[in-house]
């Protein structure tokens, strides 16, 4: 299944499933008994979206991220292998996390922010997980079953703001600034997820192209060590780490300006396109 | 005013104003209107409380942060100037921001916990500020009027898993590692928050010391910088940083055992003092 998070053209959000162009509005039947995706995959009903609801057309909804309202997004640093021995590093031992806010992403098809303050706006193609079984200590071996399915991530990156000081966080929470979808893709329709590949094109090129396989630290291993932190809750978003070919390290640099696009495509996952405007000024 | 969260005898979580031993219940009085404190703060409502509801003894109740549910907990890293010095490095010109959850703070008198998974769990104690109106891209003139009050933070920290990477967030954001309280103290009671003292005692023995004034990032500087990033909402909070001291870096290292006590005190704010246990095993 696809399940999606959208805001209908009366205003009002909801939830469902997506097959192809046309979208079932679940959450117009089930609404009451849940209130958002995140309420579905807390309760474990998320087979019961299976053909419920209206059908409305994907072009009639703004589709937001899957999970729009998650308790934690919890963010992997340079994570993919060959990136991280060409640049001279030693595989990590360990996830190098830090948090994004949900107010820094938006849906598929909704234009990303450059930052009034900043002009290193800059992409970062990732494959997201979504938790759908609460859980603290998990075990690696446990891991899997704690996933309630996957979605591609544009991990929109203030460069700046990020090296202003040795943590991350103030260039990875710019409002808007980041993007999440289309869809959450459950495990059964995706197959094995270390058997994809992810791909970021800027303006229709090709700018980062990996197997998942080539994640240094795996997603059970990334689990594990964040759930010895604080339980991870349905609805939880893990973000996996960026390949190499960001904007910054590229030659000549690459960074995001208003009127261009970015994509970040998965095999079985799904295609996530935004454009880019710049912030507007109230 | 000083006002708190608290969870009564019979379970039920309200909110209230704080005068010595005595709490008023303002919370069963207003609770339809405003839920929770935060809810009070972003109606710019405080000053309500006062006098309202029907007065319960603090030994009574139970103390929780006083706004346990913000949406936004926002750290400083090291951030007083002779402790930076002394370490060999020049003053910051960005402040060095991560987040916590909330899940990872209690009230005063509540035990904060040593992880299972760790043997280095320290204390640091803090100066924090709560915002009591939202705000983009707000001035460091405007800063001040941004202020609901101020709270003492303790921001125990893992310190193996702070450093297994750059980031900070594994080390910051352990479930109930830290605390913050009694109370949120509203500027006028204050006075110049920077004419203030914070000391944090461990077993009752004094180990760090230092005046608010130095800070090497003020709070209207501070506070600018993080609203560049993302608005900042009513109730969320602001941990200013740690002086030297910490038990890391004391001479011989001074980690967190069960039985023992920190008491982090701030002139005119507070004293907020929490026990240690092990982490439950569930």
């Amino acid at each position: 299944m696809r399940l999606v998070s959208f805001e209908r053209k009366d205003g009002r959000h909801s939830y469902g499933t997506l097959n192809g162009d046309e979208i079932l509005d679940a959450g117009a039947v089930l609404g009451d008994t849940f209130g958002d995706l995140k309420s579905v995959l807390s309760a474990g009903a998320a087979n019961s979206l299976s053909g419920v609801g209206q059908a409305l057309s994907l072009a009639d909804v703004k589709l937001l991220p899957p999970i729009p309202n998650p308790s934690k997004i919890i963010c992997v640093g340079l994570n993919y292998l060959p990136h991280i021995l060409e640049s001279g590093r030693a595989k990590p031992e360990y996830p190098s996390l830090f948090i994004r806010y949900p107010e820094s992403i938006v849906g598929h098809g909704t234009p990303i922010e450059r930052p009034s303050v900043s002009r290193e706006f800059d992409y970062e193609g990732e494959l997201a997980l979504v938790i759908g079984k609460d859980g603290r200590h998990i075990s690696e071996a446990d891991a899997w079953d704690h996933i309630a399915g996957y979605s591609c991530f544009n991990e929109g990156s203030v460069r700046d703001y990020q090296n202003h000081t040795t943590q991350f966080w103030p260039g990875k929470s710019f409002e808007r600034s980041g993007s999440m979808g289309p869809a959450l893709v459950t495990p059964d329709e995706v197959g094995d997820i270390r058997d994809q590949t992810l791909t970021t094109r800027v303006n229709g090129n090709v700018e980062q192209h990996a197997p998942i396989s080539d994640l240094a630290i795996g997603i059970p291993e990334i689990i594990a060590y964040a759930s010895h932190v604080i339980t991870l809750k349905a609805g939880d978003i893990i973000v996996t780490g960026t390949p190499g070919g960001v904007g910054r390290y590229r030659k000549p640099q690459l960074f995001l300006e208003p009127g261009m696009s970015v994509e970040v495509e998965i095999s079985n996952v799904g295609l996530l396109a935004n454009g880019v405007i710049d912030e507007p000024m109230v």
